[in-house]
């Protein structure tokens, strides 16, 4: 694949989405050379960037995400918007599609010229496939994407790492039968900015009301986040359409709070300065688990370290001097 | 200041209260001879440690955590056992003690020999009170002290970095006035193995009950992280004692659950492995941002990435390149 960064660059501006899909494989790309020329495409890119609403949507499987995701992308496409669909999923194998990739799920809306969907990054580490969604998001905006939906099955911890790269997070849930809510991982409740309990029509109608109403109780219970807005739960029938309409009104209302703007902008410039480190922390990490001189060494040290034969600081400053030791040869 | 690790380890081991308190101040110096002593006198006391029960403890000032501290304390010593406390409080100043090191806070139970109460480590990272703190739990295990507790007036990520080095969290609350619960912190009440409502008591105690049964339907939402245990939510008086003798039954109930040995030696063993790697990480990082060539650089691509101009991974790897090529020199 010869790929020409400027030529894909004009490409991307202009809205091209198969210009778009040829940027976004780049990025995925581990080679050396497609790295830096992704590089050189995103340089170029960046001006162009950052003019979207970035939500972020998790979900369990059997929470109809799916159905959600296209029905919210039609909405707010006969609104006069364009959505890309991505996504972070760290299972997903490198070949075939990930469990979030099949298009058939979102049939309707992939057909849809307003629309882009892809499929997350093939597995790896969490850290590579939120960094290179966080890329695709970056390119899609720049094509003129200006609803960016970065959806997650909700495993390990690829809430947090969306959360850390959206504006706003949201939660769907279903209601649970009778009285025993759905458990939900801890820690993901406080993250979410919008709940959103699907499902809720015919027999689960009434389930569906209850368990908005617990979640609000047990929402009211954390401090909000931020400042003017409590987590709202809602209700929607995303087979139906139903509430629909309303869960995009509620991410409107979050953007028009006032103090929203400078709010957005404050969080990104943190999420960018934060995914630095991130980087630089990863990627100094990873260069030392595969020196040579500390790989040796690296089982012995954590074995020694859980059976409680060496302090952990002590291993740490084996390793390290093993590995600077080495940079200085 | 001198010290001789090997005759401090047997005062240590002696259950010498002084040799403990100097083998913690050595712990806390940064001085470099100071922590190559503690590390070998650390290495000494390694065999001899993990024989305790560590308890963290976080709670805002104003929810009478001294007074429950020095009530549980009192209790547990009356069973025969020896406690100690130790405090994570980055905020604590240089000179003069912390927030939580005024001895006066817990004064009766300050005068028990069985008792070994220890300010915070003076200010700097989190990262480095938490390793400080870490290290003078295993002294204190080593010195024969059976129940460890750790304090954190709950600032920041203080409670995480707590919940990573006990077995047990317990959050201290207070009633809120009327209907209006006191604010927590988003994902605090995820961390706690147990909540403990403070000051149920006179006016206070029909607050009380509604709070507990606030935080239990709350608890309820949220998939227990260890099996087989629903994080309890109790009442006490801190200043009556009522109450505190059913924290320390549960304390007890936590430890004695089918499969909780192994566990809490599980959580142990993991501990110890992400201590290891958060040493190395923070190490890594801190030498890169310390390294003289990568300095001058840092400023500019901070403000170039929250600005926009350039992508976090393009400045991620100047600083990278820049530090790495530094090594080789």
């Amino acid at each position: 694949m010869r790929h020409h960064p400027h030529s894909l660059a004009e490409a991307v501006l202009a809205g091209e989405r198969r210009g778009l899909a040829r940027a976004i494989t780049l990025i995925e790309s581990t080679r050396a050379d497609h790295r830096e020329a992704a590089e050189a495409l995103l340089a170029d890119l960046l001006p162009h960037t950052g003019r979207s609403i970035r939500i972020g949507i998790s979900g369990v499987p059997g929470v109809g995400k799916s159905t959600f995701i296209e029905a919210f992308g039609l909405h707010v496409i006969g609104l006069g918007h364009r959505v890309a669909v991505l996504a972070v999923d760290p299972s997903s194998p490198r070949s075939g599609g990930s469990i979030l990739g099949d298009k058939t799920r979102m049939e309707e809306l992939s057909r849809r010229p307003e629309a882009f969907i892809r499929p997350s990054p093939a597995g790896g580490t969490l850290g590579g496939v939120a960094r290179r969604t966080r890329e695709a998001m970056l390119a899609c905006e720049a094509a003129g994407f200006d609803v960016v939906i970065v959806e997650t099955v909700g495993v390990g911890q690829s809430e947090t790492a969306v959360a850390d790269m959206v504006d706003l997070f949201l939660l769907l849930l279903v209601p649970g039968g009778g009285d025993e809510l759905q458990g939900i991982k801890k820690g993901i409740v406080e993250l979410a900015d919008v709940i959103v309990v699907n499902k809720a029509d015919g027999d689960l109608a009434a389930a569906a009301a209850r368990a908005a109403a617990e979640y609000r109780n047990a929402l009211r219970l954390l401090r909000p986040a931020r400042s003017g807005w409590t987590p709202p739960v809602l209700r929607c029938s995303a087979l139906s359409g139903a509430g629909i309409g309303e869960v995009w009104d509620t991410v409107t209302a979050f953007r028009e709070r006032p103090g929203a703007t400078a709010e957005i902008k404050g969080r990104r410039a943190d999420q960018a300065r934060s995914w630095m480190w991130n980087e630089v922390s990863e990627t100094l990490l990873s260069t030392l688990r595969e020196d040579d001189a500390v790989g040796r060494l690296l089982g012995e040290l954590e074995a020694a370290v859980t059976s409680g034969k060496t302090t952990p600081t002590a291993a740490a400053q084996e390793l390290l001097a093993r590995f600077l030791a080495g940079k200085k040869s």
